[in-house]
Parts: C-alpha cells; structure tokens; sequence
C-alpha cells in the first residue's frame, strides 16, 4: 500500500559487568527520554550471588510480555472484545560442549499457549492473534530455523496458530 | 566429536494482563527449582501506566547480559584474564501500518560495543568473543536475516567481530 506509515523504535542499553557474575544495565528509549535500570545474575551452581534474574528469565518475561502487549493494543484497533488474557509458555535450549572446554547453544523449541476470553468468534481470534505475532518486535527478531509454536484457548478450544 | 557433550535448559513461564497494559510473569527454572517475578508496563503514550520496563527493555537488557554472562564464565574456561567488561548496545527495529489498523515489525539493526580490560592479546580476545556469541541462547536464537553487529573494544583498538 502506497500510503503505509514506518516508523522507527531504538534502544540502547549500557551494560557493566559488576560483583561475580552480576551486570547493570541501563536500557534508554531516547525518543520517550526513558530509561530503565536492569540487572542479570547468575545462582551459585554458575558462580554468581543470585542477585537479579538470570538474562533467559528476562527474555522469557520479554518475549512474552511483548506478545501480549500487541494483543491488547491490537485487540482496541480491531475493535474487538478481549475479556481475559493469559499466557503459558516454555523455552528449550540445548548446549554442546566443545573441546576448548566452552560450549555452543541453539534454541530446540518454544511453545506459547495464548489463553483468551472474548465474545468474538474463532476467525476474528485467529485474525488478533496472527496480527498480534506479527506486531510483537521480539518474535520478529527471532530465528525461523527452529519450531515457535503458538496455540489459542478461546472459549474452551485449542488451535495452533 | 564423538565425546561433546549436550544439556538441556528448559525455562517456563506463566503470564497474565492486569490492569492496562501491564503483564505480571511468572518465569521458572524447573531444573533449578527458581522462580522470578517480573513484570512489564506501557508508557502512558501506549495507554500503560508505567509500572514496570516496557518489554524491548527486557529484552535488550536479557540479550546484553546473555552475552557479559558467558564471556565472564567463557574467559574462567579458557584461562584468560579479564578486568574489566563493559558493553554498549543499539537496537534499531521498523514498524509498518497496515491497512487494518495494526503494523508489522522487523528488526533492523543490532550494534553491540564490547569494551574489554584483559593482558591478553587480541587473537585470544577474539576467540573469547566468538565463543560467548556462540555460547549465548539468546543470540543463537535471533534471525540471521538482519546484521547483528559486534565490535570488541580491547586496548583501546576497535575490532569487527
């Protein structure tokens, strides 16, 4: 279409490496003039104080939270009804040792079962949903050389998207 | 090698919209029998309130400390010195409107600075560094269809990795 709109989102973020295992890191969205204090670390079993999540627990909760975020925002802009919204998911990785005694990793699998209540009828969920996945600039920024299962619950069904 | 071997990490994790736009997460490390509580929020401009970072932040500060996790824990395997890591970031991602209302996503652009305080030489800082991005889940799990750049800093010279 001649008449779509872009529009450009850009983080930074500074990072410092602190204590064992521990990094603060400063996430700024210049345009909004926010900026945001995070923090990782690692349990004892990887050398660290337990401080702050671990970095996997903090893409998790993004991803997640970025899926469902474009399903309510999407959901008012396609004027439909969105009654209730949960989110079960899981995320597998495998690692490899190698023989300089590190070791590399590829995700395996993640699945997302997206639960929704709404008096809307299974198209128009279908519809929200794959728009939502679409929108959500995590899930765009991930690998299509592993499987990323979507399922909706709507009204008591499940269907892969 | 007929001796590497595999390990399986499995995160999971349970969400629900509350309030606006904010999402509380629960994520899981089964195996480690850890919980984390975060949560993410929307600025007013996308009809949050601003309780908790907006989702992009999560994931900037989980990919940035993924990667200073693993070149901690990587420069320990391989017996090199580090005393000092810092790193700075940029991610770039494009939004599109569509004609229903909504827009599509992608990924521009990543630029990773990686600012490094070791006596050792350049040829072993490369190594480490290519090791930690082979070793991070969450790069390994990004789309390889848009530039991810890496830039190590070391002594003061800057190096395209």
């Amino acid at each position: 279409m001649a008449d779509n709109q872009t529009f450009e989102i850009i983080f930074e973020a500074n990072a410092v490496a602190v204590g064992k295992m521990r990094n603060d890191i400063e996430v700024s969205w210049p345009r909004m003039q926010e900026t945001f204090s995070l923090a990782t670390d690692e349990g004892a079993f990887h050398g660290g104080d337990g401080t702050a999540p671990p970095p996997l627990a903090l893409f998790a909760a993004a991803l997640c939270g970025c899926l469902m975020t474009q399903i309510r925002a999407f959901a008012k802009r396609m004027r439909l009804s969105l009654d209730g919204l949960q989110l079960s998911s899981k995320f597998h990785w495998q690692g490899e040792t190698t023989p300089s005694n590190v070791y590399e990793t590829q995700p395996i699998e993640f699945e997302i079962i997206i639960h929704i209540e709404s008096s809307n009828d299974q198209e128009r969920i279908i519809e929200l949903i794959t728009a939502a996945k679409l929108g959500c600039f995590i899930e765009q920024s991930l690998s299509k050389d592993f499987p990323i299962k979507h399922y909706v619950v709507h009204n008591g069904e499940s269907i892969e998207i």
